[in-house]
Order: structure tokens, then sequence, then C-alpha cells
């Protein structure tokens, strides 16, 4: 064809990091058919949905069936009681939220891949190591990116350099995937008053807050000043076990305002454009899984995973090994032994002792040498990960 | 803030279609509190889900409540039994279909918007009338629009200027939204052949397909050489009544290159990035949508629209007023009496017998002086129409 194709695909890297992580598992399976993996690379949870969760979604998917009860196309930007849901639980937070703020989606993955939509060609900050969605779905529309190095000086959590006062969109993920380290609320305040000074946005990514049980903000919003420089962008994912049901919600403040572009009116309109909205069944079980009964249930799974977290971590803490995360986060992030290379400990994990973990250099450069597990797995297997990690460091 | 946003935004008009038809709606409906309308605009469904689609839906929600079956992640391009499920498909209309060509989605919808995302700034040509979501996610990229004009000469279905050789990208539709007008063999074989010589790329939205009973094509494929030069976009909107649940899929063929780039991978590390597949229960209610028995279930319900559509179609053929689809559509496009203006029958109809339209006119253009009516309503309320419209007309 003579039509032409995006060529800034072009600047993206082949493979993304999983398929790579999936290709050497399936080798090293074929090789050794009859050894167990501990799977502790991709961050997908493992428990149930809760049952309250299942039942709401039940009765929806029932009501489907049933003509004086049938729905058809859902609002693009999500059911106002899913809205008022999402409103009660920032209130929780002491964070006002309007509905007409709320853009409820099949999940923080796509948002944060589609917000790059309605922005220009702005200059790009993000830390390394990172969630490799933020990189990709910016150099996929040519953007420019600088990098900030994350690393064990800053506990991974880099702060800005208060010199340059270029305008950025900056994109921040706390508690951090891969890195598990959690900005605390003067940190976010020194960013969120540098944004406001420069004229940056925020895209505060917000996947993992319900892993939050210190005094840590859960959301950009707990700090003043947010609402006028960031995009928040949340899940059910991890929150409520929904990595296969996919729903998640994006805030864009009523009024911000890029340039005197109304970011709000702008994103509606990619999403009434480009999105026909989610699943009513969907929206009703993460609707039950804000309730009263669905927070508690919720919060029994996640206790789970962050007990693993705790056990991982406390291996390298007595193993004198530096780490991030294990604590308000369901990642653990290690400094390999030996000045290994991320890739070389994957190898080694993978053959000496069965477990599958996340070479930190997938993350971004800054990521080399470090390696990141997942606490998502069941109690016993993390038991005997724990074990096994124990007489391999 | 100092950053930017997309101004490609600023060429998109303000205010979507439907979003003024429900103004003036709702503006009518409180001045008339008591009044009962007849809604044939917005064209979504109305029959509840089959009841072999609402069983496994079911099944698999109980699934995912359960340890042992439940599952995360779903693969970004779709599970493998549904992809077999639409290769089959494929297979009844004599296509041989490669799963590695199928790419499951959450809608029609976000897939033709999204599909921008992996061009290049190509000239686009679009028929007008025309499905709203083409123009503007072309208009927010910042692509330049050919119109084709669709009129009463051409049955709207307009065919391609053979003298220009200049490469496109085409959106075609067929059965056509809003005209409900249906490309035959022959002239599919044309455009596919006019593509394939200027290396123009067709993306063909096959979304109302399960409508044609006639010997018209369902999908592109049909037409030979269309492996080398389109897209398909295909939805379980109409077919399957999942306007409510969110179910599409679209046909990459593998090996499809534009200058060189190949679009199947491209759209693969676009849907991979951006996107993180469609809800597992979902996919199971439309593996189930595409078994014998759903079939079966599904043709039931498209024959009640049908039969709507027919009795519609039969007023106006009687009133001897021009008008497309009525047939292997669930759309009838007529041509405003006495020379109205869309929005001035839109309002007329709305005023006088309390039906609502769809003013062609916010199709583009070319619809100006037509009217669109949906036969997703209830056989009750369509023969109620028909009547109060056979006294108007």
């Amino acid at each position: 064809m003579n039509i032409s194709a995006n060529a800034n695909y072009g600047n993206i890297k082949e493979s993304y990091l999983f398929s790579e992580i999936a290709k050497r598992v399936r080798s090293y399976s074929a090789a050794h058919p009859d050894v167990r993996l501990i799977r502790m690379g991709i961050g997908d949870v493992t428990l149930p949905i809760p049952p309250v969760v299942v039942e709401a979604m039940s009765a929806a998917v029932a009501e489907m069936g049933v003509k004086e009860t049938f729905r058809g196309y859902p609002p693009e930007s999500g059911y106002e009681f899913l809205k008022q849901a999402i409103a009660r639980y920032y209130t929780s937070l002491g964070v006002d939220m309007p509905l007409g703020s709320i853009f409820v989606s099949d999940g923080a993955k796509s948002d944060i891949g589609n917000l790059v939509d309605i922005l220009g060609d702005n200059e790009i900050l993000i830390p390394d190591p990172v969630y490799p969605v933020y990189v990709d779905s910016n150099l996929m529309s040519g953007r420019h990116i600088h990098y900030l190095e994350g690393n064990q000086d800053n506990g991974f959590l880099p702060m800005p350099d208060l010199s340059d006062a270029s305008p950025y969109v900056i994109y921040l993920c706390s508690p951090n995937n891969p890195t598990g380290a959690v900005y605390d609320r003067t940190q976010l305040q020194i960013w969120v008053d540098h944004a406001l000074k420069t004229g940056s946005l925020i895209i505060f990514d917000a996947a993992y807050g319900a892993f939050i049980e210190d005094d840590l903000p859960r959301s950009i919003y707990e700090i003043p000043g947010a609402r006028d420089c960031a995009i928040e962008v949340c899940s059910f994912s991890k929150f409520a076990g929904f990595t296969g049901l996919r729903c998640g919600w994006t805030i864009v403040p009523e009024g911000l305002s890029a340039s005197g572009s109304d970011l709000n009116k702008m994103w509606n309109r990619r999403q009434s454009t480009k999105f026909n909205g989610v699943s009513y069944p969907v929206q009703r079980a993460a609707e039950a899984a804000l309730s009263d009964e669905g927070l508690k249930q919720c919060a029994r799974n996640i206790a789970c995973y962050k007990s693993n977290a705790a056990i991982l971590a406390d291996v390298l803490r007595r193993k004198g090994v530096f780490f991030t995360g294990g604590t308000n986060s369901p990642y653990i992030w290690f400094r390999c032994p030996d000045s290994m290379g991320s890739w070389e400990l994957f190898d080694k994990l993978l053959e000496e002792v069965q477990i599958v973990g996340t070479p930190g250099e997938g993350f971004g450069s800054s990521g080399e040498g470090y390696m990141r597990l997942t606490a998502f797995g069941s109690p016993e297997d993390t038991a005997e990960a724990a074990k096994r990690l124990e007489q391999l460091l």
C-alpha cells in the first residue's frame, strides 16, 4: 500500500517486557516439564473476586436477559451509580469530587495510553524505572521524553529539579510500579507546587492506592493545589481483583486547563468519540466493590497480598539486601546480589530456585541491577519462595 | 498550565449529534410531561440478551468467584476460544481467517477511533453521509478529509473516482449507517480493485452485517483482493444485542503492509500497550452468541427488528417517498417531504407525532434533507409510528 503508517512506532522497542519473560519461561518449562515454577513476575492478582461483587455482577447479567431491565449503550463516562460510589471513596479520603470530573473506563492502562490523545507535543518527564506504558504511549505519538533517575540515594522516589522552569507532562506513580516506593505528603506537595509554578501537568497513577495503610496520600487530590495541575488514573484491578473484569476510572478535574483548552471537556469528547462505555454488569460489580461490604471483602484479599509482601521483605531485610516496597505495596524491588545484571539474576532465579521475577531493566535503564517480585501469589507459594530466596542470597 | 493541548480538537464540532437530539427531546418532554415519545433516534437495540448468552456470561461470572477458575488479565487481543468462534463465523461466509488476524475489543467504536493511531498523516476519503466517528477521530488527529457524496442518484452508495490515482484511507460502511444502503459484490469489487491499484487502505465497517439476508457480502474478505488492502471492524452490538455488554472485533490481516510497515504487528502493539483486553465474562458471552444455538436466538431478535423495518419501508413506498435501507438493515433513510430541512422535520416529527428520528444533516452535509429512523423499537411502537407517519406524510 502507498498510504503511510505512523512512523513513530519505529521508535518503540520491538518486544514488550512480559513477552520476553514468557518466552524464557516457556523455554525453561519445555526443557523441565516436571518442575513447578513460582510465578512472581506479572503483577496479576490470583484471589477470586469477592462474593458481594460476584453477586452484584450476576444480578446485572440476569437483568440484561429480561426486556424490562435490559440496558443498551451505557453513558460513555460511566453510570451515575458508579460515579457516586467513586465520589464516596474520595469523600472517605477527605476529598470532594464532583461527578463531572469522574470518567469510568475499561482500565487504567487504556486511560494512561489514551490521555496522550488530548495533549499537544509537550516535553514529557518520566521517572525511571517506570511502568512501560507511560514511555511507549508517548513514543507512539512522537513525544520527547526526559527521564528522572530513581536510585538507592533517593529511595526510587525522584524529586523535581527545582531549577528547571520548563513545563512538562509529568508521570508519577505512587505506590510505585515497579519499585513499591510511596511518596509522602511532603514530597507530593513539592511536586504539586513545582507543577503549579512551571505550568506542568501531573498524570498521577494511583492504581495501587488501596495497598496504603500508613498515613500516606492515596490520591493526588489530598494535596492542596493538585486540582489545578493533575489528572489521576485509578483502577479496580489491584484493589478488587478486576484484572480480568476490566474497570478503572480517571479524574480530569472540571476546569483543568492547558494553555486555554479545557482538558475535562476534551477528555469527555475523546471518550465520547473513541469509546462507548464500560459493560453494565462490570459497572455494577465495581459499584459493589466500593460498597461497605465490598470494601471489607476486598481489604481481606489485600491483607493477604500484603502479608506475602512482608514475608519477602523480611528475607531481604535479614540478608541486608537493599530494597524498596514490601509495605503499602504488592511489589518488592531489590538490588541484585554480587553486581549481577537484571536478566542475569532473572535466569538464575528461574534455573536455580524456579522463581519467575521481573528484571528491573525491563522498566528502564535505572532499573538495571534490580529485580521486582510481586506478592500476588498464594501464601504457600510465597513462603516457599521466601525459603528458596533465603538460600540463594 | 503552560503545557499544550491537542489543537486539532478545535477542528471538531462542539456538540455531538446525539447530545443535541437528547437536548431537544428533554426540552419537549419537560414541556409535555404526559406525552409518550416513540424513540427511533439512536441506533440502540431494545430486546434482551438471548438466554444462551446470559447463561454463558453468568457461568463465567461464577468462575471468577472461585479460586480454581478465577482468571486475571486476559490476552490483549482476545481469548483463543473467542477467536476460534469468530474464525468459524468467517468460515460460514467462505472466508478462511487465521487467528493471528483477529483482535477482540470492547467494541467497534473504540477500534474505529483507535485505528487512526497506527496510521500516518494520510488523505482520508469518507462517504457523506457517514457515522460521525470516522470524521471526528480523523479530525482529532489533524487529518485532511475528502468527502464522497451520497445522493439519490447513486442510492447513497458512492463509488470511487476511477480517474483519481491518489492513495487514501477509505472508510466504507455496509450495510450503511445511517442510510441502510448495502454494497453488492460488484460494487465492493470495484472498490477493492481501485484500492489495490492506488495503494489505498479500506477500513470496512461491518457492524450491521448480521442484517443481511440477500446474497450481499457481509465481510469485505468475501471480495478477492481485500486481504491486501482492507481492515474490517465488526461488532456484537447489533448482531447479539451487546450495546450494553461491549464487545467487537477487528481484522487486520497478517502481512497487511502500509509503505513497508506491518499493520498487523502495529495494531497488536497498539492494543498491547493502550488496551488490556475484554472482560472475561463478556468474551464468554460473545462466544455463546456465535454458537449454533446463539446464532439461532440472535437471528430471532434480528428478525423482529427487520420486520419493524419492513413496516416502516412499506409506508414510505406507498407514499412515494424516496428512501434507502429498510431491508438488510435496521435503518430507514428517507427524504424529508416538501423540501424540509432535516432538523425542521426532526422538530415536526417530535412535536406533531411524537416520534424521535435522527436528522440526516447530523451525518454530514449530504444528509441534509434526509431523516434516519431505526427499527430497534418494539413491534407495537413501530406499528404505531408507521400509522402516525402515514398520517403526517
